[in-house]
Parts: structure tokens; sequence; C-alpha cells
């Protein structure tokens, strides 16, 4: 079974938008053991959209398309669905009293055009939205299927867990390919894809990395007779070779590996954030339940404030600024003893785009209070990409990803001294 | 002159990476006044990314691939343009001796799989990458002309700048289309249309809704003769029809407004943070400068921490639990007051993807304590889209949005009584 998608929206080919809901189906459909073969973007015409239904459909078994099916005028995927099936668009009566019963509950007036909404192209199938107005579509169309989905995401990933998938899926037969990704943090790709070479040379194995700001995912992928099996062989091998650096597998994030590891100790953490501006403190209530291990954080970005909400010395920050390794290891102390919680966890440094306190753009300090006298900081020298205002995201989320896993490895018991060796390992990598 | 661009790699098409690639260059391009017609995704295979690119160059003037330059095997885009070309792949020794010297700076040995970034299509032209290892590539064919660059972002974006963009727009002419985007917050879609419609209805006008949580973004495109002056006429109707919900235009954030306006009165503001973890102190970090404006934050997740760290009422606490109006209130006069801001903005509310202490998924109360004795209270009541995690991250951030609105409009000079009635109009539009 093979899928191609089309996204329809001038917005996309603009970049006021990222396509999300491609790569959402992209996941949804692998998942499900349905190959997506190719992706395709087209604007708000008419004409592109049929041509481009066309092409995929003599690729492709089916096409899913997102997007076009509101009631502003520039939404025209009913449309050409009807153009390419030769047929007309007929107004559905029952579609038209559910549309006018939702805006009367509302106690609005209907807005003509919302009618379009209403509009069929003869012969669809009506796929049940409910969690919107507009419903999908299916249209057979020349030995192959359309489904025409909204582009609102939350009503396309609706229709597609409640319809789509459900129908793909029965057609799609046994698994021929069996995928997992591993994650880790504070490696290199480069240095991943070295130490990893012995896995690329078993066969029908396929490593793929996938590097995020200080994130590395290894996706491997099985293809061919004992899929299963030849896929847990793999990771069993990529864990060995990559060791403390490997944190998780699947969605599994940083943050909720956090969590569990406190939660195993019966500990909580409370943060303290300067550059990172409250990131750090999102991601980990980011994390349903978090309340649990997380206490709780103080936002202390400028100067003046890591003094007045966390006691780190002012004669400290007037010599020598905010950017310094004793300023870590103060903020991390005095959130934990601020909050009482059993963990304190700060960093403090330069997310640019200009220096600070003669700091360079990318010097970062994190610190680390443990529940008795451990005190650690760590200075993860990052790398700066790109220029201006993208420099300032990347930093921070870097910054983000080096205290999580400084608190997960401390976590795991890996030993001080070896956090603070893979983070010198780490500086020489990157030259 | 139509450009298409083609994103090469599996892992977007398994929707392992969002295409942000693609948005990015349709944005850049779209400023020069160059116009992308398609944007296509293909995985790691030699034989489709050839037929794509023959397939683009049927109906653009120029392709722009990024991704499968690196190093590792699954890296065929210089093997696939080559095929394209009908000619072979040579290693370039100047390249050559770059890698080497580039690694041995490093102190690392080179991998032998590096070398394939030495590698060239004959009669290809290097585009310098001053941000990383593998050159971009310019190969002429068939009449047309493709763009070979990087995935690595910052080293896509940097050719893009320093190469690519100015080449195609010296070939683009004098922009026959302007386009500006006006950003509100507060209002829904269709409601925006509704008011809009003669604006929908002047001649050579367009206009597209793009919502985010809580915001929608209205871009203005004005096409053929006079299209600046024309534009300019448009957003001067937009303004005048969206009155106090349009917050600004183009990239500027609702973020930078608050840091503005605070500015401007010389103030600054405190955050006190529930369900949100974090994301308001974020978002008014992002904006650099901004510790003039912005003193801290307190990120009270636990309930026990609105007492602890900022004074709230246990009693309160105990009898109504952490999701209260009062509570909200004594959070934005506590954080206030503890850090000594000008203002005090506070949030606390369910996020999901379970009700709290008896309240519904998306109940949220936003408190700004002003200077004086201002004390506000909203409760925006937030539609629940979707399901299980995914409203979580769209109630935390439609929250960051209406807590920054709330202070962007007091700010700005509405008086209370409205912001208290657009807030209640908002809940009666959500039905």
């Amino acid at each position: 079974m093979r899928v191609e998608l089309l996204t329809v929206g001038d917005e996309l080919l603009l970049g006021d938008t990222i396509n999300g809901n491609a790569a959402w189906m992209g996941r949804r459909l692998a998942e499900r053991g349905v190959e997506v073969t190719r992706s395709v973007v087209v604007g708000d015409e008419p004409d592109v959209i049929v041509a481009a239904v066309e092409e995929a459909l003599g690729r492709a078994d089916a096409v899913l398309t997102t997007g076009g099916l509101g009631p502003t005028y520039d939404d025209v995927t009913r449309d050409a669905l009807a153009k390419a099936a030769g047929v007309a668009l007929v107004r559905d009566p029952a579609l038209e009293a559910r549309l006018r019963e939702r805006v009367a509950k509302a106690g609005r007036d209907l807005q003509p055009m919302a009618l379009r909404m209403a509009d069929v192209p003869e012969g669809a199938a009506l796929l049940r939205n409910s969690a919107g107005s507009a419903p999908g579509l299916r249209v057979e169309l020349g030995g192959g299927v359309v489904y025409a989905l909204p582009g609102v995401p939350s009503e396309m990933r609706t229709i597609m867990d409640e319809v789509v998938l459900p129908e793909l899926a029965a057609g799609a037969g046994p698994l021929a390919v069996a995928r997992r990704t591993v994650r880790t943090a504070g490696l290199w790709e480069s240095v991943i894809a070295a130490r990893l070479a012995e896995v690329e040379a078993m066969p029908g194995i396929r490593l793929a990395y996938l590097p995020d700001p200080a994130e590395v995912k290894v996706r491997i992928t099985a293809a061919g007779g004992a899929a299963q099996e030849r896929l847990a062989e793999a990771e069993g091998r990529v864990r060995a070779l990559l060791g403390d650096a490997v944190y998780g597998t699947g969605d599994e994030s940083l943050a909720s590996v956090v969590h569990r590891l406190l939660g195993e100790r019966g500990a909580t953490v409370a943060v303290a954030e300067s550059l990172t501006g409250g990131l750090i403190g999102a991601e980990l209530t980011s994390v349903p339940g978090s309340s649990d291990t997380f206490a709780g954080g103080a936002v202390t970005y400028a100067t003046s404030m890591k003094h007045r909400m966390l006691g780190v010395d002012a004669g400290l920050l007037d010599e020598h600024g905010a950017v310094h390794p004793e300023v870590a290891r103060q903020m991390a102390e005095g959130v934990r003893d601020r909050l009482g919680a059993g963990y304190g966890l700060a960093v403090t440094g330069v997310a640019g785009p200009d220096p600070q306190d003669g700091r360079p753009v990318g010097t970062v300090y994190v610190g680390l209070a443990g529940p008795g006298s451990e005190r650690l900081v760590t200075a993860p020298r990052l790398p700066v990409p790109g220029t201006g205002m993208e420099i300032r995201a990347v930093i921070r989320r870097m910054t983000v990803v080096h205290a999580l896993e400084l608190l997960r490895r401390v976590l795991a018991g890996v030993a001080p001294e070896d956090v603070a060796r893979d983070a010198r390992e780490d500086r020489e990598e990157r030259g």
C-alpha cells in the first residue's frame, strides 16, 4: 500500500505555516505499516490541485489531502476534487442542516460563505468530523482513492484516527518493515555514526540520524523477514555501543525520563533559570502529573534577581557578572533550599545575539545541587550556528537539553567524574 | 521566475522531522519576489530524486533541493544530480584538502565515508558553505538550474542568504505582488473573516487567515499595478475594522509589543505561572534585551508553591484548590510585590489531559496586578481541540497568548471594562 500526501495552501508555499500536518500523518501511517512515498504542497488553485491529485494517483494507491475544506473563498479543494472526478458539486441537505444548527446553538448568524462547507462532489462519501464543522471526503478516482481532510490540525487528526487510519491499515497487510527510534543526548552525530558502523553493516538494517539541538535520535529500520527479531538485535547493539548516552526510545522525552528517575527516588527538583527564561520549567511541566516531582522554579533573568530571589552573593555578581560557574552553583543551591526540593538545577549563560559581560555567545554554565553535599557545575561549549536571532533559540534549546541531561545522568547513577569527563570530551569534539 | 522546492529525506516522509526548511525558504524567496509554486518531499532514493528533479524542471525555472549532501550512505542527492545531468561524480581535490584540514584542526580522524562530501557531479559549481563542511552545488540541467543545499538548517540558511537568494533575486524583476501580515489576538477567525468582507471585495486584494492557538494572522496580498499603494489602503481598512485586536505586523511578536509598551512607561513585569510552567517567561525572554522590562518569574506548578513562593492564602487554596479567580489575583499581587515589579501577571488553570480539582480541562484564570490599585482577572474559556496530549500543548500555548494579550491591552490604554467585555464576548462566540 503506497500513499502520497498532498497539502493544499498558499500559506505553506509562502512559509507562513510549517507543514506539521504532513509530519504527523507520516508518523501515524508508518506506525500502521503504511508507507508514505511522496509528500507534495501546492497552492490554492483548483487546476494545480487537480493535476497534483492525478499525478499522485498515477504513482500511489491512495492520496491524502489536507486543507482547502474551510468556508472561505480560498478553500477550493472541494471544487478541485469534483473537477478531477468529472462530477458536479451538490449541496448536502443534512450537512447544511447540521451547520445551521451548530451556528444557531452558538447564537450567531450563518455567514453565507459558510454554506460552502455543505457542498460535496457528487458520489463522495462524508467522513465524520467530531472536532469541527467541515467533514472529510472520500472520493474514488481512476482506480485509486482520495481522502480529503481539513487543514485544522485537531480536525485532521480526529478524522485520521477515527476513520482514515482504520480503513488504510485494513488494507496494509502485515508489517514487512520494523522501526524503532533510540534517543540520545550529549554526543555528536558524527561520533555516533562512527561508533555504529558495525550496526550499519548488519544485513537488512538501516540507520538514520535525526539531530535536534544537543540531541540525536537514531532511527533503526529492519526490512525483510523476521524484521522484529532483527530490529531487537540491532537495538541491543546500538545500546551497547552508545552506553550512557541513550536515554530513551520512541516518543519518550528527556523530561519524562527525569521525572521517572526522580519518582523512583521519591525526590523533587527545583529549577533556577537565567538565559532559558522558563523553558526548563516548561519542558518539565509538559509531562502530565509532573507536580509530584517538579517542585517549582525561579526565572531570574535580570542579574539583580539572582541575588534577590535566590541569594546569590551580590559581590560575586558585581565582580564577575552573571555568567560564571560559581553563580550557577549558588543558583542551584539557592533554588533547592528556598523551594525545599531535593535537587536544585540552574543555568546561566549568554544566548545572544550579542556577548554579555565580556563572555561570548554560547557560554553556558549548568549547576546542580544534590540532596547531600553533591555539587556539580558543567560548562557545555555550545556551537554557534547561523547568525542573529536563530542563535538565540538554538542556544536556549541546547541549554535545556544539557541541563536535563546532567540531572538525568546523576539520577541514573553515573559518577560525577564521568559527567565532567563527558562534558570535556564534548568540548574537544567540537574543536 | 518560478521556483520549486525539493526536500530529500526518509525522516520527513516518516514524520520524524517537520519540514521547517521548506517554510523558511518559501518565506525568504517570497520576500525577494520569487514565487514558490510547488514543494515536494521524497525519500533517500536516487531514482526517485532524479524523476522529481526532472518533473520539477518541466514546470519551473529553478529547483532548490535540500538534504542528502552529508557524509553517510543515505546521503544520495549528489549521485542523483550526476545521474540526472548524465555526468560522472568526480572527487574535488581542493574540497578533499579542506575536509582533511577541518578534521585535523579538531584533532580527529577523518571517517572514510566523510570523503563522499568531496564528490561533485562533473561541471557543477560549488556554493561556499561558511557554516559547515558540505558545499552547496549548482547544476545547469535542461534549460533550468538546480541548487542543491545541505539539510542542516544553519548551513542551508547560510548558503541561501550568501549565494542563492542574491542570484535568484537578480533574475526576479520588480515585485508585482505586495504582501503584508497583520497580527491579531483574542478574536476568532470566523469573526475576523466576517468583519473583513468588504476588504475581500477590494479589486486585486486577497486575504488569507493563518490561525495559531489564540492568534490569527491576516495576510493581505495586493497584485497588479500600484500594488504597494493598494496594499497600504487595504491594511488601513483591516486595522480600522479590527480595532484593538491588531497588535502588530510581520514578524513582530506579542512579547516584543509588550516589552515596547512597558519600556515606554519605564515599567517592568513579573510573572507567576502555574499550568504554563515557564512558557510565559520563556516567551518574554525570547526577545533580546528583555531584562530591562522583564523582572523575573516564579513557576508555582505545585499548589503548595503558590503559598510558599507567592503568599497565596493557604485557606483559599485548601477550600477552592488552585484553579480559582482569587488565586490568580493573589498570585499576580504576590509576584509583583516579591519581585518589586510594576506589573504582576499570573495564570492558573487546567491544561489536561485530565480535569483538576473538579474543574474541566481548559478552565483558565489570568490575573493582572497593576502598579496602583488596578486588579483584573479574566477567564478566557478555551476550546478543547482533539484529545490526549495535544490538548495540553494547545491549552498551554493559548494561555500564554491570553495572558500577554491582557497585559498588552491594559498597557495600550484599553479600559479594564473593555478587556472584561472582550473576554465575555469571546466566551459567547465559542458557544
